[in-house]
This record gives C-alpha cells, sequence and structure tokens, in this order.
C-alpha cells in the first residue's frame, strides 16, 4: 500500500458557532498553523440550540462548542484543542521554548478561560436572568481583566508574552470582544487594547473573526 | 562558586486554603512529585478573606489561591502550575507520552476547570446568594459530571486516563469532594465513584486532602 498518511484523513472538521468565543480561539490557533479545515456551523440559538441536540452530544457531551474532527479523533475543549495542534504539529509554534515564559502563557490562558469566559458565557447568563446579566458579565470580566492587565505589565512584549504570538493571544482577541458586547470600560487595560490592536489586522486572526464566519448572520450591525 | 543550583533557590511556598480545590491540585501533583514545601495559609473567610489584602493581591493579582514560589518566581494558576512542574520535573509523569491520551487528560481537565469548577466557587456562590446556592452548584457539577463520566467511558483504566495517575485525576478528587458538599447525586457517575475510591487511600492525595492541612480547623466534622 501506498497510502499517505497526510491523506489517509480527511480534512479536519471544526464544529464553531460565529460568536463562541471557545471556538474562535481555536480557529485562530488553525489559522496561524495553516492548517486547511471545513467549518459545520452549530447554532448555539436555533430551536433553542442546536448543542443540545442527540446528534451533536454524542460528538461533545457538553453541549457546546468547539469540537474538532481531526486525525480520527474527535477532540473537545478548546485550551486541550490548541495543546494537541502544538504538539501534532509544531509548524509555527503557539508556544515559547522557555519554561518560564510558557507557564506566562499558560497563566493568561487560564486566567481568561477558568476566570472569565465561563462565567459571562451564554449558558450561564441564561440562568443568570435577563435582567442582571449585564452586570454580572460587567463583574466578572473586570475582575479579571484586572488580573490579565497586571499579568502582562511584566510579561507583555508586541503580544501578550514577549514578541511572539502564543496561545494566550489566541485567548485574549475573543474575551476583549466579549468584554465589549457587554459594554465594559475598557479604558483601564491599556496592554490589552494595545495587543488587540495590533492583532486587529493579523491575517490568521481576521480570518477567525466572527464577522468572517459562513454562520455570521448578513444583518450582524458591525460585519 | 560551588553553589548547588538546588539549593540557591529556598524551599517552594504554597499559598493555600485547606478547602480550596486548586489548591488541592497543586498539593496533589507536588506531593506526587516528592516536592517539598511549605504551606502559607491563606484563609478564604477569615476578615472577609485574606487573599484580598493588599499585600496578597501583589502575589496574585486575581485575590485566590493558589500561588507557588518556585525557582525564583511566582507561579499562579493551578493547571498552569501543574503543567510548569511536569516541564521542570519530569520524575513521576503526569502526563502520557501518547499525544491522543495527553488530549484526553487535559479534555477532561478543562471540563472540570473551566465547566464545572469556576462556576461553583466561593466567590461566584456569594454572588448568586445563600438562598441559590445550593441548586445553582449542584446544576453546574451535574452538568459537567454527566460529560466526564462519558470521557472516562472511553479513556479511563484504574484512573482517569488509563493506568496511570495524571493531572486530570489531580483535578478529578477534589472536584468530587466539592460535589458532595453541595450533596450532589452521584449514583449516575459509577466511573467517576470508583477512581475517587482507587485514589483515596494514595499517600500523596492522602497528604492533600483538605483534613490533612495545617489550616484545617480542628472541629471539622468528617476530619
Amino acid at each position: 500500500m501506498s497510502t499517505n498518511v497526510v491523506s489517509s484523513h480527511p480534512k479536519p472538521i471544526l464544529y464553531s458557532y460565529w460568536r463562541s468565543s471557545c471556538s474562535w480561539r481555536v480557529r485562530i490557533a488553525m489559522n496561524l498553523k495553516e492548517i486547511p479545515y471545513d467549518i459545520k456551523p452549530i447554532s448555539l440559538i436555533k430551536s433553542g440550540g442546536e448543542q443540545h441536540c442527540n446528534e451533536y452530544r454524542e460528538v461533545n457531551p457538553m453541549e457546546q462548542v468547539p469540537a474538532l474532527q481531526i486525525d480520527g479523533h474527535t477532540l473537545i475543549e478548546s485550551v486541550a484543542i490548541m495543546h494537541y495542534l502544538e504538539e501534532t504539529r509544531p509548524q509555527r509554534p503557539l508556544l515559547p521554548q522557555d519554561v518560564h515564559k510558557r507557564a506566562k502563557v499558560r497563566e493568561i490562558i487560564e486566567i481568561i478561560c477558568s476566570g472569565i469566559q465561563p462565567l459571562q458565557n451564554l449558558i450561564v447568563l441564561i440562568h443568570v436572568g435577563e435582567e442582571k446579566k449585564k452586570e454580572w458579565a460587567q463583574h466578572w470580566i473586570t475582575r479579571g481583566f484586572r488580573a490579565v492587565e497586571k499579568a502582562l505589565s511584566t510579561s507583555a512584549g508586541k503580544y501578550c508574552v514577549g514578541d511572539e504570538i502564543s496561545m494566550a493571544d489566541c485567548c485574549l482577541v475573543p474575551q476583549v470582544f466579549n468584554a465589549r458586547r457587554f459594554h465594559v470600560d475598557l479604558r483601564p487595560y491599556p496592554i490589552i487594547l494595545r495587543i488587540d490592536r495590533e492583532l486587529e489586522s493579523n491575517p490568521a486572526f481576521r480570518a477567525a473573526h466572527p464577522s468572517n464566519q459562513p454562520d455570521c448572520p448578513p444583518e450582524l450591525p458591525n460585519k
């Protein structure tokens, strides 16, 4: 058999929702590493959320996006997926070589991915209720951004940690977008804002932006 | 100079609270790797929470435990700390060699550390309010444990992923303790229960247990 290892698996499929910040992290990482992939949109709002249907629950028992079918496996959880990509596709590294810088990247990731995003995602805000959700989201984003800004004050160069784009940047940009959606005052976080602006024009980040997703509604005001 | 690298830094100091599940994860990892350390207790309840005082905010701007002073650096965020320990102290590995098993370990970690624990930690429950906090915690733990049990159904051997203890086990055991505190019915999760039981008698896990911490109140009923 002359099977080519690369072609023995079809193109990766990313289950994604245009506005999901966790899907967005993985889209950026895939783009930075120049891994071709197809998107299968999962609407988090249509018919009460397609992520809750039986078929998708088999893909991701957490009933959330993203999920990535790659190399014959289905992976879930965005930070785990980014680490898998890093370990199997070392091109364009998303973690620094230096062990202390790696710890700093993972620290920023964890502040965002455990300390902020889980508290202001759609499913939690539904539980919090319409009346209180804006104040709730602002509270947790503000608390987390104070810590992120403090971490960046000793780690940032052009990007979150030094002058190379890392997984931390893949997590920061979608979180800044969420902060704006909830009208968080971002003026106290000049380093966060500078890095976000720096990455705005990066092609990998631009292609991963919600407004450039196939499932983004055409009427989106800021498309 | 004949300075010994190991002795050039003092013994690591872990800022910890006896009942904090995030501190507990790091205590287990340190014990498994047989790294000697001193504990500096930070009470999350005394005087409105010692983690909010100015002095500690300099250690951890997220105003939470754990923080680890090691190798001349202060590290925060438990999963980032465990990865740092893994990368600097390879003895007694806490991640499998196989890349797909590593992804599974990180998937289980992320379900717990982003999908469950942040939603039921002390600071969030204070915001939820006394009246609703039990129902709130039960809801998110139940949702997460359904996904953890499903993940374990294909990954578990003696432990979360195969027959070697990993970082996933360091995260699972403290989360099961939290589930019991909030009276979650654990009968639907036989694999979680079996692994928790298996690890109960492990010396590294036993020494890290809240009831064996210097700051555990003597009147603790289940000590």
